[in-house]
């Protein structure tokens, strides 16, 4: 039985994306520590997962994209996070934030990707930015948190505030940036995840032109400038759904991590204290068996709901209330999954388990730094699926 | 949102069986008192389920039966279990057990099933009884428990150890006996599922002939005298998947029961203590949403193994033993999540839950009660699955 | 070591009210069928402890009550509910309102217990009943619930709301009114502590002179008339105090009851599924292990609050917030660890613990029974501790 | 209240140590990071515990020590870590080991400490060395793992396997060796505790005198040479008992470390979600609730038994295996509490607090790396204390 991630397979049919990152996982693996070290993306690691077609995997055909299959792309990157989380993390958010890109103008596409497909966007999208009118657009000022993978990426996607054109209300609007007109400044230093460089973005004053703008509220109802430019049905995923996906995969692949790692040692390890081979402990087999049966729960349902993306791109499922919040809250219900997954197989793995030369303590820390993020916040996605359950409207400022 | 079974409608397809189901629900749940007081269940009740067709959903078409599909009769199951876990339990068996009979000789069916289908079989298949060898057969002696259902049952299949022809040595044998030719004795006092009339069967010396005695290893092997008899698909899957799903599916029904009445209870809800109505109170809608989860995962989950029965019996899933260790484990995980989605939710739930005219008290003490047999029985599941995760062989005596 | 029940033995010094009870603890045990099947506890149950001072033993000497210990009481009543939860849950309240009564008028007092010690009061102490004002007194009209122990008691302890002579505000009051003048409804059919008979009592414009009512807030404060009436220090413990210990004892020594039914289950077991004795099996050790150590790190934080009752009466401690918030919630902090260890044993327990021959699944009912009463909910303990930690004022109607 | 460390000031006395740690605790807490980058203690901090005397705390009045209460010390050092985990560990131990040194012979003890009390020991007691005979004494060689404060350590006291001058049978003994005589090899990189400097030691064919070799046995039984040597209550307290004390008093310093920053996040955060103050939120206040009290409750349990260590050291308690195996279980089973209480928050903390200038981050690290050692591993004292409550023989190897 494939322990270490149970997630492939279970399906069947052509798994290409999937095939092609395991031909480089042991690149990735060697590269662990280094990722560690630098606080980012080893460059070899974005080469070679540039060279297997994974970061172009969302950008439209039109521009040389190859418009893969999003449940083919998130095995793939829950794969790679079974190796190194760090580098799936920032390189699952440069290949989805084609997603967002080809939700924007064809102009603005065409500045992205006009060179080819291989052109990718990092972001922070919490509204930390403050638009000023200008000529054609409007100047963006502000600094931003935990813009993973920015080393690496083109342009950045920064959120803001925009006084609206009509009513002068606030809007939270996101702008496409050449990375070459922000400033990246070094904040990345964590107890986990910390080869992701998430490093903080500074932008002052820089304008961006209107075709570079577009409102969450445009984006989320799916009616923003690039709605309808391209006709692949990974395009008429919702944007929220594609946004949300990334960060339960990293998590569901560090606990992949984790479970290789435990089983691994438990195949090894003759305990200190008794002398005596602990494979065959029964409590070390039954945390193996549950862990391992937590995640299998955790891919059975979140499986289901990254096929029901395409259900609903081809229209055979409908964009009701009750998708829209099961999307919002089963990736956070999977995250608290894999971190209890984890946790279960970390806590017994005793001390040596916490050199830093043993993968577990990585899956570990990188797991607990995943489900950190507010998106998969688990308070957050019960409370919001407890009230829809029960008919109450959303909390404000709750999304 | 169907807070209260999400277990139905996620799959596509006409489910018939479910659907008639729901037309008796409220007679049933109008005799949940009814079944407690009894100790089985209502005659009322078994006359309904055989109106509905459910109780002959595995016999034969052969002999009048109708094959439904399994996850159609599962569905049912657990739909009636969210009403009256005592006697979808009962139930479950009953209408079950004709897969087991369908794997005996075409005599044995025809003493079964000859004057039509509604011929149903209870069991106790430990081998707690001795055959001693007679002309043509053996003599049955033994004390059975836990024989749910069987005050409706017209055969009883009995477990017992009888000396092999060849070899001598003792094998695990079921012999099929006509009810009457037994003895029920009312040992049924229990702290939950207490409508499942599981009584003790005490045989003494009755004559079984040849023909309707079969080994547990030819069961298992999917070599006894009747395979190859009806060639439904539903005959192609293993005995040992059929007889060990039905027991998940009424924990799962359980917890069905009790989110949705928390979720009433919620709804109209005024805190004895504050005043304050409950239902926006932010820990009770947690977990409401937490256990809406667990069941959803679990079903999920579930749900995938009785559809890869189906692929098996059509030749698209092969029976490794990574398949059959996922189907015997699975059931006795997802039992586990049903309790631990009950309990959540009647450990909230205050004191006046604990009056009997309360139904959350009879879920919670049912699921209980399901949990507590020995097929799903999660420690055991535990450590079978982490043996083989392992790649070591079984332990003794543990199936 | 004593499994069973580690709370007792833990500090030296005489426990003479808890080895009397030792010597009834046979007749309660006979009588626990008895006390399920009546719905209350037994009259020889209650005799026996008549017999052994324990029901006099929060009466004042004056009346030639005993002023035991409240240490010593509350591990008698922890060392009796580990055999009958129901009897020490209803005859706790009747042995514990006496600390109520004596904080009365003198002449509410002589009413009591002018002929002698062995009077007894139940209790329904929510708002539930209204006062009218009347000559000399006041009208009390009501319907209650979860009066335990009502058959047994002489009068009856009833809140009601009354309007306050000068404000006019509406008051929380509560009355003292002889069991004659009520109507005891029958209405105590429960999962669990089904023995307790805590059934509804009915009052109807019974006259109630002023000397048989004090406001809760001048019991609360220390202010009511009977204070200082009696030397003993234990009248100097505040109401609070004493009225809240008394849920959680029972709760503890139902889970004292679940680890000693589960270690002689342990003791006699062969697995029915394998044939080994399970006394061996390294996860049923640890489960009795982790419960033991749950009961005794709870053991050791509520003692340490019942010592501090006492320390309070000699002025060694004082009355501050901390502690008394710290008293309120520690109680529900200890039944929340009680059902805990209760249930890890319970559910590891299998099928046949369910019988109702079985103790096993009477301790598990009757903690979670005991866990539902609002004074020992943990939610709202939580809530109340965490504000009071951060410095938060209490949330209105929560006390 | 005092939420950050319940543990002390639940007792009456001078709590000395305690006090004069606490002046020290804002020099400590500046050298946080400095420790980490070291990997190892900051000398700053060890000549700060010198200079308040924690550091011959436990060395005997004969020699210029102070022979403190183990109460008050414990205290100290829980303290200590609830500002830098890694201080504690280490520096308990360079502490503590004075315990083992006194129980040496007088010689040994006078080449010690015959300059003065601040003369230190590390250790690294598994029996990783082997003795051969020399005139005189043994030669030891070997290599050991995770030697916490070696550094700083003007002895190392080593374990290894030594034959039996009489019966030429190996025993696991200890020897005192001046730390100029072995090889320190720096091997301490580590997800947590990386303050302790718990390097490697190589010990390579260095001569040990016999009155500086002592059998663990002895040291066990109360029989070895220094035994008697002093008549302070300190060194009537078996080794046992004072040498696992340590591991679990920096869990529960480090949980209360967890619980301080939790509070100060709260009191400060707005949600960068909802822009609402989260101080407030019921969920958030009810997990500093229930951390608070599990501390409580574990703090309550294990100083119980630090004062049992005074009371048998006075003769009121025999060392019964009751006792024995009590202390060995309970300090494991409160450094579960305490990652419990510490999870509990950091996992509900978000993503900021994994910024290593976040102390929320260190506190977990440290919490789960000092659960990590083998000596407070929970399955061992789980299936320990299990077998002994069920009167079952101890697992061979298993101490």
């Amino acid at each position: 039985m494939n322990i270490s991630n149970p997630g492939t397979g279970q399906v069947t049919g052509v798994a290409s994306v999937t095939e092609r990152m395991r031909s480089i996982l042991d690149l990735v693996g060697a590269n662990v520590v280094q990722a560690e070290d630098l606080r980012r993306v080893p460059d070899a690691n974005v080469q070679a997962l540039r060279d297997i077609g994974y970061l172009r995997g969302m950008v439209p055909r039109a521009y040389g994209g190859s418009e893969e299959s999003p449940v083919d792309l998130y095995r793939a990157a829950r794969l790679l996070a079974s190796i190194c989380p760090s580098t799936a993390w920032a390189t699952q958010l440069l290949m989805g934030h084609a997603h967002v890109v080809a939700a924007f103008s064809k102009q603005a596409q065409d500045e992205v990707w006009g060179n080819g497909p291989d052109s990718y966007a990092a972001s922070s999208v919490a509204p930390a930015g403050k638009f000023t009118p200008a000529e054609g657009g409007f100047h963006l000022t502000g600094r931003y948190q935990f813009s993973s993978g920015c080393d690496h990426a083109h342009w950045v996607i920064l959120g803001g505030m925009r006084p609206n054109a009509e009513t002068g209300a606030s809007e939270h609007c996101l702008a496409l940036v050449p990375r070459a007109e922000v400033q990246i400044v070094d904040t990345w230093f964590t107890a986990g995840l910390k080869g992701t460089g998430s490093k903080d973005i500074v932008i002052d004053g820089v304008f961006v032109p209107e075709h570079r703008i577009e409102t969450m509220g445009a984006l989320f109802m799916g009616q923003s400038r690039g709605i309808g430019l391209h006709d692949g049905e990974l395009y008429r995923i919702p944007f929220s759904a594609i946004f949300g996906a990334s960060f339960s995969v990293v998590a569901l692949g560090a606990a992949d991590g984790m479970v290789r790692a435990y089983s691994e040692r438990l195949r090894g390890r003759v305990s200190a204290l008794t002398g005596l081979k602990t494979i065959d402990s029964a409590p070390s087999l039954m945390r193996l068996a549950e862990s391992h049966q937590d995640l299998r729960a955790a891919t059975a349902l979140i499986e289901q709901d990254w096929h029901d993306f395409l259900r609903l791109a081809r229209g055979e499922l409908a964009p009701t209330p009750d998708v829209l919040v099961g999307w919002r809250t089963t990736q956070s219900y999977v995250v608290k999954i894999a971190v209890q997954a984890t946790d279960r197989l970390y806590n017994a793995s005793g001390g040596s388990a916490g050199y830093l030369s043993n993968p577990a303590q990585r899956f570990w820390r990188d797991v607990h730094m995943a489900a950190g993020h507010y998106y998969v916040d688990y308070d957050i996605a019960a409370r919001v699926l407890g009230r829809h359950l029960m008919g109450l409207p959303p909390e404000p400022g709750v999304i």
